[in-house]
């Protein structure tokens, strides 16, 4: 995908997740992949919800800007991680809701969905009627150490979900394309927002 | 209706519903009844807040499309359930809320609704001081078989309330039009909304 | 006031409290004092988001449509009520809100709010150490015998609050003009929320 | 920064206040300022949503209006005890959420936030692996009154966040210009409603 595109992507995203709450302050981060090396990703500091088209930059895998003059987001290397692993992966979004971070807070290692109709969000799931476990790693500012962590926990993993929470800090999730990566973002927080409700009334 | 006036209501439809929360990702389908055969409904997989007219397309009440390069949502068939069923429809109504989706997966069969101002909005209840029960029916992605337990379901009742909720899946409504089915689901949804927060406080 | 100046703020009040969510459905009415004899007053069964001038017809202080081929809300007459009541009263606005519905169904006959800043949009309140209590009315079809209560309770009351609820079915409030009336409603259902809100945590 | 472009950016700052539910009614007030004597704040009363560039008005570091005609907040001596004690700040909002006013009115004296990743946005904290404790103040119509309490409150502390709590009145924050302020009041107000979320699962 051409840089324009990809930017133009960014921008309408952001838009979109805050009008649904999702990028309080400086939150959120998202890329789109460009080319086999190469992905455009959202620099550090804005609010995701007025991003112009300067706002997007282009870093290669291992997080190094082409631009040294350009700083991108804090959490860059957790994108580059995710598309270094998983060649389908096109774009992926980050972003914090309440439910997201009061489910992380609390739980253990992993969060597991099951029962919602939405769950056909999430690939080789043909039907509701099956659930998913999203891992839950601790919050780092060491991005790097955190991405390490990942690694090794997705090497154990048979099925890997397109998507992982970080404690008490947010939700990231990927897909071919930035259209499907939203509707997943969707879903997902559609999804949580759900076992909140359903936490508050002690089931 | 012509068809292009029904899928620009239908698009109209999808904005409303998704400004309401009611669509998150690809959830919710809409249709419109055209003439005796035939009725106007959503293809599929496309989000329902960003709809455009050629996301509309012609089925029959057996559901089969007109044009088979499209492809209608997979539950075109619970679309066609409620035509086939009640001559008084004219629109039906599919989506997702945190609300509809917490009640139904922990109800039984049915949920009832009492002393609600809104309950006005389903046809002949006179007054507030009455109830509506809807069925609550178990997901299934086989729709032809959930669309027949529908049918046995509706045999057995003397008073048919025009909609229903399927378990962790949503809730459907129809009414004679789109404008009166946009307000029964909104009716509907505002009274689920009151119920959790009700079930929330202990009650 | 004019008519046409009524209308333009009825049909502005509409789009503001539906973006609020107050007025789900067919649900709220709304109204301006034209002169010593007259209203403005919102017609029946429109949903109160999308109104235009011609949904705003003129009714007397008894309620009777000036043009008689037009029909005013069902709860005309709470309308009536008020402005013959409190001759300082210039607009009536009606609302649904979860909090109203939630709250006026547990409540008994009068709901108290106490230390929140935003009493002082109640007027005769200088500080925020004071509460207000609002009248609490069971809900009723017949609307003329509900008024005759609230007549019969406004007169025993030594204080009376610009303002009241009806159980299961929503708020009333009005204020000198529609400006004042909006931000009185704004300021209400804010309270409420936060009480609802509270009561969720078992204070 | 001259009067015409802190108009505008208050004027921008109460649209998206009033759009994230933080000025209900007439509630919120917000300066910018101008130089080392003087600041630009809203006027009393108005609704801080729908602001126009005359809702601005210039005020000194008492309080005192440069044009004897206008009146600005009743809060505006808290405005100038945050610009008289922190020359770093430029920009003040206050606003009433839900989360702000239910907290505060059970909160003590203090409310301490650990472990959110939003931590970030206030000055000093390099990690998220730290907390923030703000102030609770009661509320008080002697505004001046008021201030002296946060004068001498602020003597005692070694780290003074950039805001603080009113009991059962809402918030305030600052930060040096208007946009690092708005993003501050989303952060602080995110985790709020993190917090209120987790007390009502009784944590």
């Amino acid at each position: 995908m051409r840089l324009e595109a990809a930017a133009a992507a960014i921008v309408a995203a952001g838009r979109r997740l805050d009008a649904l709450g999702l990028v309080p302050a400086t939150a959120g981060n998202f890329s789109i992949r460009l080319d086999a090396h190469r992905l455009a990703v959202t620099v550090s500091g804005r609010h995701k919800g007025f991003l112009t088209m300067d706002d997007v930059m282009v870093v290669d895998l291992d997080g190094r800007a082409e631009d040294p003059r350009q700083r991108s987001s804090a959490e860059t290397l957790l994108h580059c991680g995710i598309y270094r692993r998983f060649p389908e992966a096109g774009a992926v979004l980050h972003g914090h809701s309440i439910a997201n971070t009061v489910l992380s807070r609390a739980a253990g290692r992993a969060l597991s969905l099951a029962g919602y109709e939405l769950l056909k969000a999430f690939p080789g799931l043909p039907t509701h009627d099956a659930s998913v476990t999203l891992p839950v790693v601790p919050n780092d500012q060491d991005i790097a150490r955190m991405q390490r962590g990942l690694d090794t926990l997705w090497q154990d993993m048979a099925d890997i979900p397109p998507g992982y929470l970080i404690g008490g800090h947010g939700s990231y999730v990927w897909a071919p394309d930035m259209p499907t990566a939203l509707m997943r973002m969707e879903a997902l927080e559609f999804m949580l927002a759900c076992e909140l409700e359903e936490r508050r009334q002690g089931r």
